[in-house]
């Protein structure tokens, strides 16, 4: 939150509100109904450019003015969007070379969603244009308090191959490397004679007979975010000029990896986070906690808005499972308890036509008289009993590092085996700190780590040379490390460390890499730790010790008999390394050991109750939900705040509820 | 048969005739041959541009004289193709714009098979002009008894997204819709801000950064099947002002589902089609029979022509299995058993060259010292001891809906679970209805239905008002209606009905579509029914029922204990829902009441025994098919017409064999 | 080896070395740890252009002269390299149309590996130019002992569809057809109407709506065969201006099917060929010794140079594995052992930028206190001890036939089925004769076979009549020959052959192919053999035997009862017919009878142990490798040379060693 306080009270209800898509009698039968459901912000004029500017700087606020009073006179607050994510038909007719085109050359028509070209000129002026005028008009317009700039940047398309990307980036390069040596020498085109004699022959990494330099391709990753955020920056500052509110845009924590979101979180007032589960997982709440803990992290810590879920199903996925009943309100509570002081959907009423007619909303198909409604205005019920919670803040002993340029790089062709997935090794750690209630803060190798009692980098395979020195003064001065195989492969410009694989970490971890053994599809093997033996997968590693103790062996495998898992003592911590997939059993072995090393200890739960606190003024509040059918006993003391019963040691968790227990800490900082 | 009557006697034999491809003292050999097979109708001509037209406006035709000339000599007649499946490379050459381009704006070139644009204007005046020249010089000719525009429309490729594509499609838009607004309206562009203020800046739905609007899609759809069939009409047309002869042109019912052959029966003076079973398929004659009685349907019952099929293997499926011995007459009896008077193939010899070498044909490349030879004869043998059979007509009691428009609309992108498959549901329904001898005829929800005792709904995703009264007025006037999930979902422009899922239908099945529940990929549930527990996936639903009686309940799943299988008494009739995917054991338990509440009766036949009744003037002609190896016993009396032996009380139906018994009906109607 | 001798002395060692990535300091450290391993020999300057050609007509050659005298001075020879595989940016930007365009019209960027398109006459002439800047300047450098022209031809790309080069396409048809007619006839154009009027109207095979032409894609593939070795004449002939030594470009035998292998041998000096074995084959050693005897092959015989091959893990898999201990050196010997007499690697360094910088190298990321180093060191040393070798022969008692042009031919679309796969038979017979330790010659159809005690023809879809002819001759001369279903069906322009399938082998087999049978996916059958049962999938055919014996006899499947396996004695010899697949166990017992035929004995040594023999003037070398980790025996005797020690009846062969043994031949020809 960098400019503006929490523009709220309380914890705010509501969701995306697109009323041009129903006649003016709905509207008034909508505010209504928002009444009913303790509805208090909803976002407005999201894809409306086509009906605010009707031709090129020709506008009509006619309608929009008239439903800000409505709202306004039904006591709904308005975060107003900017509706560039979609230009209108009459933009791309006019700018045709604004058009998006992809790595093999198809330009991007028409008549989807998506936005035009970030680098290009006429959609940056367009976009400003648009923004100024909203800015001007509803600045003061007392409905408003929050601006909501475009949607989902990055979504669906963020990389952009057209002419005028080119020229974007050749201009983007000469500012990141200052002359052509530089360049050569970061993207190494002395490999397959790349080398470039002049700006003019550098180009976007666009199709090619074969693999593209992959340097070439992080600076484009790069580049792509930067240009996107350069068109949000234009519309804030537009925006700013005229107007005080705060200003957001709805990023898509753990579901998009086009936007930095680091980066985002420094320019935006507000974090506000899509969240979106995939649905054929049966434990989705994993993943959501993912994009909660994260979209928290990239705020440094701040309330969030939880700017879009769904109330039952979704549409563009495989196979779109409903929410049962209740679900919405675990998933709902569950992003509030892990930081996020509003709760919206997508959206407040089923559209009938269109792409989305078929993802739910908080008025579905089937009208009010509907499960779904009723549980709408129950959940309105449940957030207004929470209102102490607002500005509350989540503390979190772990941090775990997710860093996209990291991952860009790590997606790249050709890495040693298509095992390497970082999605699903930081799942793989996050899962079993999630299962033993130990709640985590997403973080950079380059933060200041020294608050986390434990450091976990599951994917780390780009690690410049300054974040390896930060990692290991962290552990110098008495932290815990934890570190998985293919890290610290890298520097910024994806070349191999000099001093080999891992060399960043070679001191702190007292192991050296001296060679990647990839195991064959199917292939699983064993590591023996502590008189039994740990299922392992898809990689080993030729390790050679230098300080480190080793812990695990490898039984079989291609690295038979060398180590597998290791330790080092170093400074006042200890440092970790394991150098193989272990299965979830093996990896909860290993962590129990970990976890003594940095002085945690798991919250003990029951399977499937989720557990995080926020930490108020003067009371901590456990949020704790239960995501299976049956019954859980907690030990709890306090108030129960959604049933507003006291709780006196244990908390009865019936199957599929949540219970928000308010416990008073007295003045010295500990829990009554 | 909208003007002709039937141009031939008997029940015509043959195949496409292509002496382009072999020497002239080949057609001489050819002639001979297929006097020896019977052959009396051939096809001529269907790739000939190239040969009649050398330049554009030049036609050499002598060689075409000749030919028919010899075949006439010979007895055999003619089916006179226009060659505008494959212009000349001269076309293509002078008119590059003509090219037909997909969705990705490949353009697709010269050097395979495949029309022109069909938008284009060029290609409109150059296949004019070819069938022009054709009619007027073989109008009179006394060897040619029909004529067949074109090849297999919509295949291999119907959609074109060329710039001619685009202007043609705005053109027809503008007739559609009159004015935009009408066009806004329609394709619901207040979603995602795709409103349009210029007819100019309407496009076709090429590639897109993400999901085109859907009711655009569907819009160009129809487009398509249109102008499609404005090319075959401006070649009838062209044709007609110079001959008498009847007119097609080949269909491919239940393989291509790019022609609404609704609409392309009412055009076409006989019904043609091309069929090609999916030879991976064991039991492909049962999709040989739904394209059977497509074929039938979409001509309105009258005699069709088995335009194409395959004596053995075709050569373009991923594993072309051979028939086996018997198999083809198999094949060509049960087309001729569900209405057709023609049996055709591709083709009459097997080419040495191009792209279907490896498709079978009459003459194989082995030549005539071969089982397919000797089996051709023997066919030909055969279909002449059955020409009082011509002119016969099917009496089916069951209609099952067929509406590509809603096909097309369901194949769309981000539907609430891939397992909705209106293929697979249509099959599993005909499926059911082909082993208990129940004869299907295909229809359209707005068609009258007051005929049939039963009307089955397999998948009518899309239905407008209109149909879903239509069919309750079939119910209330006494019928019985079956219809399965999904059905009554959108209008016609692919917008959820007003009051919801299935509304269309609500009022006569009695229950309400609250909401859709998709299981998870291998998830299967169970169905309390009678006592028993009916195994299902894929699909449940979340059902309010009003009127209706429950007859199934889900055991397990996200519906458990709602309501799976309803029955409502409507007026004089009664209506059945199922809101779940019953494995084939379940279904047959259900239709089994479903057959008894319409006063249906299984045929009880042998399992792999295939049954169709002909009607006569003067007598019932049961064709039998035994698909198995083994011999089976069926009830009949009358004579059997291949080995013109009488058949008193028992049919002895030898494995793999086809009997057709000729039972006299007396004057009353009733058989004797 | 067409004008020069063997320009080294004893086995050549080293490999590609690209010190443009690396400081100066570094060229020194490089020079002397190739002393230390034994490196005799460096590849050089094949990707440089870019840094000798800065801009067009402007040479730098200063480094390359300063690292050749590095080189010379520490005794090092150098293969010079051209390095037009990758032309430098400023060439595509001044000349853009010489990009390579795929099937789709995507132009293929800059920024990747891959050449220009080889039908560019601006990339012909720059590629002579620095062919000739090259050649003049160091035509009599000491150290330059062979040229290396381009890298990989048809690697990553072969195929152009650029309109440079539909010009030389028709340009290349006008020279084989001489007029129109020829071409039509040729490429039965008749067929779908594809008949040419103007040569301006032939294109190449570009995307189309349905499958291409398969005649006219099989004479592009010859074209861009062509194409690309016009390519490298013009750089061979430039360069043999100026320079004597030996000149060669690399192959990728058994990896790339882009280039015809048996003319490409006629046209280099000495043949070169990359060896990248697929690491998710356990037993890669086998389809290693194919790449090593087709190399050999198409050669003639003479010693040729493994130019490149991996110290450990490739890049581009999808899991990389890395080699175990000894199983480089396993690999590099079992390369020489089938005639290769140097050993090269790619590379000398690992790169720590670029698309392969997870490629291992002689000195790997880890530097040389690594195993990967010592063993380096090791395998110098062994070849060391190998010198005597250099120019002995392997000598093949069967022929393997290997035609691009048939494989060509079998890989276009719509073949009877998928199953059907010339690399896959290849593999079978070839593996079963690897196990028996029988050494193979691959050959063409129409070489000399004389000298061959059997002929196996895996996969000969394509065979012309003067083939059919020459094995039909063979045979009647006394050979043995075995053929593989599917074999003999089409002629040169893919047109089936008039007589049907299997026409050109109908006589020396005795059987005619009356039909195929594809099986259905999953389908196993089985064949009665000698009173045992052998299994088989995914084909029969229906046989009409003439004058064959029946040997194996289908059990089931659509040719139950029929000849699956037949023998026919023609003249003085016997031509063995399997139109099945049969298992590997299967293949076995029929291959142990046809050995007998052909008087071949199987070598009987342990499972995993790989044996061949290369024969000197006066000794014969065996060459023994134990792929397995437990010791072997095996009867031997002589000198082994890699220990020095004495071998008298038994040779212990431990895990995972090679030997290799000399035995003295007497003068008379047989071993002493």
């Amino acid at each position: 939150m960098n400019q503006n306080a929490w523009p709220l009270e309380g914890i705010a209800y509501g969701g995306d509100y697109n009323p041009e898509q129903w006649p003016r009698e709905t509207w008034r039968e909508d505010v209504a109904l928002m009444r009913e459901a303790g509805v208090t912000l909803v976002s407005v004029g999201i894809f409306s450019w086509a009906l605010l500017e009707t031709e090129e700087g020709v506008f009509d606020f006619g309608w929009l003015d008239e439903l800000l009073e409505l709202l306004h006179a039904g006591g709904i607050r308005v975060d107003l969007g900017t509706p560039t994510a979609s230009p209108p038909a009459w933009f791309f007719a006019k700018h045709p070379d604004a058009r998006v085109v992809d790595r093999n050359g198809v330009v991007q028509g028409f008549g989807s969603r998506g936005m035009a070209s970030p680098s290009s000129p006429a959609y940056r002026a367009a976009s400003v244009r648009i923004a100024t005028e909203l800015a001007k008009r509803y600045a003061e317009h007392p409905a408003v308090v929050m601006w909501h700039v475009h949607n989902e940047y990055g979504v669906p398309v963020g990389e952009d191959y057209s002419e005028q990307s080119a020229v974007a980036f050749r201009r983007w390069l000469e500012e990141r490397y200052g002359d052509l040596d530089g360049l050569n020498r970061a993207w190494g085109t002395a490999f397959w004679g790349q080398r470039y004699g002049s700006w003019e022959h550098v180009g976007v990494p666009a199709a090619a007979a074969s693999v593209v330099n992959p340097a070439q391709r992080l600076d484009f990753a790069r580049f792509t975010d930067h240009q996107l955020r350069q068109c949000f920056l234009a519309e804030r500052d537009a925006i700013r000029a005229h107007a005080a509110q705060p200003i957001t845009t709805n990023f898509m924590a753990n579901q998009s990896w086009t936007t930095d979101l680091w980066k985002w979180g420094e320019v935006v007032d507000i974090v506000a986070d899509d969240s979106y589960p995939w649905a054929a997982d049966t434990e989705n709440e994993i993943g959501l906690a993912i994009a909660s803990d994260l979209s928290r992290s990239v705020g440094g810590g701040d309330p969030w808005i939880l700017m879009e879920h769904s109330t039952s199903a979704v549409n563009w996925q495989p196979r779109n499972v409903a929410k049962r009943a209740g679900e919405m309100a675990r998933n709902s509570l569950a992003h509030l308890g892990r930081g996020a002081d509003a709760v919206l959907f997508f959206q407040w009423r089923a559209s009938r036509s269109g792409a989305e007619k078929f993802h739910s909303a908080m008025i579905p198909h089937a009208g009010t008289d509907s499960r779904l409604w009723r549980e709408v205005v129950d959940l309105g019920a449940k957030l207004g009993r929470l209102g102490e919670l607002q500005g509350s803040r989540v503390r979190a002993d772990v941090a775990l590092l997710w860093d996209f340029e990291s991952f860009w790089a790590q997606d790249l062709e050709w890495r040693p085996s298509v095992e390497l997935d970082h999605k699903e090794r930081v799942r793989a750690f996050y899962e079993r700190l999630w299962r033993d209630g130990i709640t985590v803060d997403f973080a950079l190798p380059t933060h200041d780590l020294s608050r986390y009692a434990l450091v976990v980098a599951p994917a780390q395979y780009l690690l410049t040379a300054e974040g390896g020195a930060n990692l290991t003064r962290y552990v110098e001065q008495g932290g815990t490390l934890l570190v998985s195989f293919f890290s610290g492969i890298v520097d910024e410009n994806d070349a191999v460390h000099a001093g080999g694989f891992g060399a960043p970490l070679a001191e702190v971890l007292g192991v050296k890499v001296e060679e990647f053994l990839p195991l064959r599809e199917g292939v699983t093997t064993t590591v023996r730790w502590r008189g039994r033996e740990l299922a392992a997968d898809a990689w080993q590693e030729d390790l050679r010790v230098t300080t480190a103790e080793v812990l695990g062996v490898h039984r079989d495998g291609p690295g038979e008999n060398g180590a597998a898992i290791t330790r080092n003592v170093h400074g006042a911590g200890a440092a970790w390394y394991l150098s193989t997939r272990l299965d979830a059993d093996g990896l909860a072995a290993v962590m129990a050991e970990v976890y003594a090393d940095a002085g945690l200890a798991p919250a003990g739960q029951p399977d499937g109750v989720e557990l995080v606190t926020r930490r108020g003024p003067d009371a901590d509040y456990l949020i704790a939900i239960n995501h299976r059918d049956t019954a859980a006993q907690l030990a709890a003391s306090g108030r129960e705040l959604l049933t507003d019963t006291p709780v006196e040691g244990v908390l009865e968790l019936p199957g599929g509820t949540v219970a928000v227990v308010r416990t008073p800490r007295d003045p010295l900082g500990g829990t009554a």
